[in-house]
């Protein structure tokens, strides 16, 4: 993640403005941490309202920061004023969701004029250990500024 | 949906307790609806922490709700005391998911021994007015009682 | 099915003289049954040629003609001279590919002006018996002609 | 890839037989390349039986060879006299696949007992260019030696 070009500052905080709208991720408890070209990181510490029937992250949970990682990421390819909307996003659950906090990335795999498809990686981490709990795949369509 | 095999009421009050269990769904204000042999539907009022950055529902919530509604179908094809966990799912978003509330649809396709895929389907309601909103499936595998 | 409304003809041989023109599908043995607007059936007779390890049909070529019922059902959306592209597509496979032919559907779910979004299904045939093989999801891109 | 653990060439030969046994990939001219542990790459040349519409390689023909990369990497997790299927995979498509040939690598991401998940690259390579094709997850079941 170290050869990510920054993002111009005005561009990083039309950003974190627009996700300081999405009223779900405080609801979820959700930082967006790290914002590059092609890159977002998103983290969500632990809480019971969190939760599935086991005391684990609930893969619903998981899956919001993961989405909001992927469509931030793909944000950062477009012009300010652009929005993207999820075409549609797919997630294999590795290990159960276990931890202190949730961090999740969402990487450009390729930024075309309508589509952009991202990566995402889900991370369980407590105390310096880090599990890999998802990986997921995601198509965006670029809304341009009206 | 008629055509539904009822379920046994202990077995129904397991999966109700389950569901009650899931911190999540409570903080998201999810209510279990239907529980059928092989079908599961949960609703979910609007409110604004639930929004993405346009107003509308956010895909997370969403997914949640859904990967919920495909867990409690298949759970209602193995005997009481198993589990399921989600291995993966994949939603495609067809329409803004904008109204009164969402109401969510699992449905079993293939039961097996130890795998169970469903069809996940998402509808936005406004008084009376129906949008579909989002189609996905879903691979869950089979967790015996201990 | 039968409630689908009849292409025009012209239209219905300019997608037929497209299906004509992949050269996997005649490599493969399939071809191009119902085509109404929104549906598309493809079928593949059983041959060595098409197997896996065991003997079964392989999900590649499973795969290849589920893809092509979902493009050319989405194909049936758009006017003469467009094409489409495949997105993205995700399948199930549900039970062994096993029989004297496979026939896929491809159903539109949603044509948008951009985006098309598919359900695909594959069933194993033998002299009257039917077996679920397969459930899928595709979005397509529409290519508007030059 | 250059850290992977050499297999045992006695797992590698069977690995290489159970691929001979499947004659879809003997039909649309696949070689397996690479076999290590966690990983395969399988290359298929360009012919016009592999084509789309437009004349590059059809998606299916990718997918195909996609899933078999995937199955056998998956393969070199297990111990000989297993055998492996396929219970789900998901495509994007990235780029338009055309070139000289095809080259799919199969990444094994988690190996568990009964599931293993593997992520899918795709490659058209033309004289030293290279343009990446498709990406993909595929989740695997394992079937012990009876």
């Amino acid at each position: 993640m170290t050869d990510k070009t920054p993002l111009d500052p005005a561009r990083a905080t039309a950003i974190r403005e627009n996700f300081a709208r999405q009223g779900l991720m405080t609801h979820l408890g959700a930082t967006l941490e790290t914002l590059e070209t092609g890159l977002c990181t998103i983290s969500m510490p632990f809480k019971p309202e969190l939760t599935q029937q086991r005391g684990f992250f609930h893969a619903g949970g998981l899956s919001s920061i993961a989405d909001s990682a992927g469509g931030y990421a793909g944000l950062t390819m477009h012009p300010t004023g652009d929005d993207v909307l999820t075409v549609e996003f797919k997630l294999n659950l590795l290990n159960p969701a276990q931890g202190a906090r949730l961090l999740t990335e969402g990487h450009v795999i390729k930024a075309g004029r309508t589509l952009t498809i991202c990566r995402l990686e889900v991370f369980a981490e407590t105390e310096g250990s880090r599990t890999h709990c998802a990986t997921g795949q995601q198509t965006l369509i670029r809304v341009p500024a009206a």
